[in-house]
C-alpha cells in the first residue's frame, strides 16, 4: 500500500510544484511585474494551470485513489491526504479541463481589469468581465451541484464545508437582530469620541517602520516571511518557510495599514504554524476560509483593538508619530480604533458593522449565481443593500461594488467565512480565556504565549481537522453564533 | 505540416511556461524570498526543472522534429525553431533526466551556500558545493562531447557557438599582447587624475533615483520593465514585456551603481527589442551570451563613458550631488570613469583590466574542468593568476575567487563570451559610426535613436540568427577582434 502511495506523492509533488508557481506569479503580479506584462504573463499562467489541473485529473491517480480510498495501512496524514484529495478530484474532474483553464486565464485579465476599473472608478471596465465570471460560475456550479442544492449552495459548501443557504441565513438574522440596535446605542455615545487624529498626515515610510515592527511583534516571523505592497492587502503562502503578506498605506488615515498589519499577520502566523510533515502537501493549507478569518480576526479585533494590547506599545506608536499623537491618551486612542459608523469600505470598517459589509455581499452574491440579474444593475442593488443595512449610500463604485479583488479572481461565496469567521473567533476567545489570563498576557507583551497556544489548539493541523472538528475540540461545542453576539454586546453595550 | 508544427506547439508553450515559472523562482530568490524558504523552494524548482524537461524530451517531440526537420513548408520562423530546437534537444537529451533534476537541485542549494560563503568571506562554505557542480558539468560534457573535443570545448560551444579553446587562447593572446604595454603607460598617467571624489558618501536612496532615472534616459521601458536590488548586479526575462534587472548599491562607491545600471538596462533593452513574433519561443532570446554582453558592455563603455554622453546629464549628476560633485568638472569625472588601474573585483574594473580578469577565470576554468585540479586549491591559483596578470593579490576570498555568481548557478564557460562580447562591440561600433553622427547623438541626448538602430541591426532578430552571422551582416565582415584592439589603443594612447 505504501508503494500505491508513492506513486501518488509523484503526482503530488507536480501538482504541489505547480500550484506554487501559479502562486508566486500572481504574487508577482500582485506586487511586481510590470503593467504590460499581463497578456503574455496570462498566457504562462494558463498554461500552468492546465497542468496542474492534469497533474491531479488523470486516469492514474483516480486509479491509485480508489485503491487507496478508506484503507486501513496508511498512516494518519495519508489517510487525511486521501480524503482530501478524493474531494478535490471530485470537485475538479467535475469541470472539463479547457473550461478549467479558460477560466484561469479569465481571472488573470479580470485582476487587471478590476484593478482599472477602481483606479478609475469605471464600473463599466470590470463589467464585461464580472459578467463571463459569473457565467463560468454558474456553469462550474451545474456540473458539481447535487441534489437539493442551488448554485450558490455548491460555492458557499466549497469556503466553509457544511455551511449552506439556509445556515447562512439563520446566521445573518441572528446577527441583524442583535446589531441594528446596538448600533442606534453607538451612535448617540459616537459624538462624544474624537477620532480626528486618525485622518492628520502619517508619512507613509514611518507608517511602514511601524508595520514591520508590530508584524514581528505579534509573531510574524521575518526569516520565514516576506512583507510588500498591493492594491489590496493580502496573504500568501508558497510553503510554511515562505509566507508572504502584503499592506496597502494610505498618508491620511493611520488605523488603516496598521489593522491590516494585524489582520494579514494572523493568517501568516497560521500558515507558518503549519506542521512540517503537512506543509506542502494537499493538506498543508489552512482547515477553511472561515478558520482563516477567524484567526486574523481574532488578531485585529479580539487583541489588536484591546486596551491591554496597546498598553505596552501606545507609547511606541506615539514616539513614532509624536506630533498627531502626543495628546492623544491611550483612552482616546482605544476609544477611536473601537468607534462603530457605519461607512462605505468593508475593510476599513468597525467591528459591529462589519456583518452587515458581509451580508450586503451576501445578498448580491445569492442574485448573482441563482438568478439572472443583468450585471450592469449590479452597483445600484450593491447600493440599495448599503443604504438598506448600514443607511449610508455609496456614490461612486471604486467606494461601492469594486472594492474587493474577490469576485475579480472569481471568488464567489468566499465573503459569509469572513462572518463565519468572526463568530469562530468569539468562541475560540471565550475558551482561551478560560485556559490563560489573556489580559495579564497582552499587557506583558506577551504574545508568543498567544500564538502557542493556537498553534497547538488550531494551527498545527492544517487541514488535518475541519472547522467544525476544530471548534468541537477545542472548545468543547459545537459551533455556536451565541459567543459571537455576547461579544458583540459586552464590547458595545 | 503546419498541423504537425501545431503539435509540436503544444510541447512547445508547456516547456516555455515551465521555464518561465523557474526564471520567476530565481528571480524571486534573488530579491524577495526569506532566508529560510531555500529548501522548500529548492524542491519546488526541482519538479518544476524535472517538468521543463521531459516537456521537451520525450519521444512525441523527438518524432515531430525528425518529420519537421529541414521541411520546406515551414515559414522562416518556424524553420529557425525546428533547427534551434533540435540542437536544445540533441543537448538536453544527452543527460540523464534525474541527473538534470539533481543538478537543478544543487544549483538552487549552491548560490545560497555561495551567498554566505562571500558575506562570511569563507571559501570552505561553498567549496563543497563547487566540488560537486563541477564534478557534474564533467560528466555532462563527457555524454556530450564530439570527436576532437575537450570537457571544455562544449561547455565554451554552449554559451558561444563555433568558439573553442583553440580560438580563445588565440583571442587571448591578441589582448594580452596589446592591454600589458598599454597598462604600462596608463601607470604613468594616473598619478595626475584625482578619482577621490567617487569614494565619498553617496546616499543610497538618491542613488537609487538617479539609476532610475539614467535607466530610463537610456532606453529601458518602464511599462515593460522591473528595476529591484540582488546581491550581483543581473538581467531576468520572462519575456519580451516583462524585462527585470537588479542592482546593489554602496554607500562609498558611485560608480559601482551607475555602470551597473547601464549595463543591466542594456541587456535589458536588447531583451525589450526581440520581435513580438519570437518573444516567448525558443528563439525568443539574445542570439548569444557573447552578443548579450556586447550590447550591455556597448551602453556601459562605449556610450556610458564617453564625453558625449556625460555632457547632456553630468549636470543633473551633480545637482543630485551637489556637495560630493560641485567642484569636481566634467573632464576630471570623465578621466576619473576612465581610469585604468589593476584591481581585484571584475564588476568594478575598467576596460582596459576587463580581458585580463577574463583571462584569470579562463585559465582557472580550463583547470577546473579540463583537469583533476584540487578544489580546495582554487583559491590560491586565482590569487596566483591575478597577480601574473593584474600585479594585485587578494587578501580575501570575497574579493577573489567567491566575487562572481556565475559558478554557483552551475555556469562555466560563460565568462569567455563577456571578453568576446566587448570585441563584438567595438567592432558594431565602428559600422555604426560610420552610418550616424554618435557624438552628435549622444550630445543632442538622443539614445532613443541608438536604441532604433541596435533594435533594427541587432536587437530584432532574437535568435534567428547566430552572432557570427549577425556581425558578418551588420559590420560585412567576418568577426575580428582588431576592432576592439583598436578601440582600446585609441581610447588609451
Amino acid at each position: 500500500m505504501n508503494q500505491k502511495f508513492e506513486q501518488l506523492q509523484t503526482h503530488l509533488d507536480r501538482f504541489m510544484a505547480l500550484n506554487t508557481a501559479i502562486t508566486l506569479f500572481d504574487w508577482d503580479s500582485d506586487t511586481t511585474a510590470p503593467p504590460a506584462a499581463t497578456e503574455r504573463t496570462a498566457k504562462v499562467k494558463g498554461i500552468l494551470a492546465n497542468e496542474a489541473y492534469h497533474a491531479l485529473v488523470n486516469p492514474e491517480v483516480e486509479q491509485l485513489l480508489n485503491e487507496l480510498k478508506g484503507h486501513k495501512d496508511l498512516d494518519e496524514i495519508q489517510t487525511a491526504i486521501v480524503k482530501q484529495l478524493c474531494e478535490d478530484f471530485e470537485k475538479t474532474a467535475a469541470i472539463p479541463a479547457k473550461e478549467n483553464q479558460e477560466f484561469k486565464e479569465l481571472v488573470s485579465h479580470s485582476i487587471c481589469a478590476w484593478a482599472r476599473a477602481k483606479k478609475e472608478d469605471d464600473f463599466s471596465v470590470f463589467a464585461p468581465y464580472l459578467e463571463k465570471l459569473i457565467a463560468y460560475q454558474k456553469k462550474f456550479a451545474d456540473y458539481r451541484k447535487k441534489e437539493g442544492q442551488t448554485r450558490y449552495d455548491v460555492l458557499l459548501n466549497d469556503f466553509e464545508k457544511g455551511f449552506f443557504i439556509e445556515d447562512l441565513d439563520r446566521f445573518f438574522d441572528k446577527i441583524k437582530q442583535a446589531v441594528v440596535p446596538l448600533l442606534k446605542e453607538q451612535k448617540a455615545k459616537e459624538k462624544g469620541i474624537d477620532k480626528s487624529y486618525n485622518f492628520l498626515c502619517y508619512d507613509i515610510e514611518k507608517q511602514k517602520e511601524f508595520c514591520a515592527w508590530i508584524s514581528e511583534y505579534i509573531g510574524f516571523e521575518r526569516e520565514r516571511g516576506v512583507r510588500s505592497e498591493g492594491e489590496h492587502p493580502c496573504t500568501t503562502n508558497l510553503h510554511r518557510d515562505d509566507v508572504r503578506i502584503t499592506n496597502h498605506f494610505y498618508e491620511n488615515n493611520l488605523e488603516s495599514a496598521i489593522f491590516s498589519e494585524i489582520h494579514e499577520s494572523g493568517h501568516g502566523i497560521y500558515e507558518m504554524g503549519i506542521s512540517e510533515k503537512l506543509s506542502q502537501t494537499p493538506i498543508g493549507g489552512g482547515a477553511s476560509c472561515g478558520m482563516h478569518e477567524s484567526q486574523s480576526r481574532f488578531y485585529e479585533n479580539v487583541i489588536g483593538r484591546s486596551k491591554a494590547f496597546w498598553k505596552p506599545i501606545y507609547g511606541k506608536l506615539q514616539e513614532t508619530f509624536s506630533e498627531q499623537l502626543g495628546e492623544v491618551s491611550l483612552e482616546q486612542f482605544i476609544a477611536g480604533i473601537n468607534l462603530a459608523k457605519p461607512g462605505l469600505i468593508r475593510t476599513e470598517s468597525d467591528e459591529l458593522t462589519y456583518c452587515l459589509h458581509i451580508m450586503v455581499r451576501y445578498e448580491v452574491e445569492k442574485k448573482m449565481i441563482n438568478s439572472d440579474y443583468p450585471v450592469e444593475k449590479l452597483p445600484e442593488l450593491w447600493n440599495d443593500l448599503y443604504e438598506e443595512y448600514l443607511g449610508v449610500r455609496p456614490q461612486k463604485d471604486s467606494e461601492g461594488i469594486l472594492q474587493d479583488i474577490h469576485w475579480a479572481t472569481g471568488d464567489f461565496g468566499y465573503f459569509p467565512s469572513y462572518a463565519i469567521g468572526n463568530a469562530f473567533a468569539a468562541q475560540i476567545y471565550h475558551t482561551m480565556k478560560q485556559q490563560m489570563d489573556v489580559e495579564a498576557i497582552l499587557e506583558a507583551g506577551e504574545l508568543d504565549k498567544i500564538k502557542q497556544w493556537l498553534g497547538e489548539q488550531i494551527h498545527q493541523y492544517g487541514m488535518m481537522k475541519s472547522a467544525r472538528e476544530i471548534m468541537k475540540d477545542v472548545t468543547g461545542e459545537e459551533f455556536n453564533p451565541d459567543y459571537y453576539i455576547q461579544y458583540l454586546e459586552k464590547k458595545y453595550k
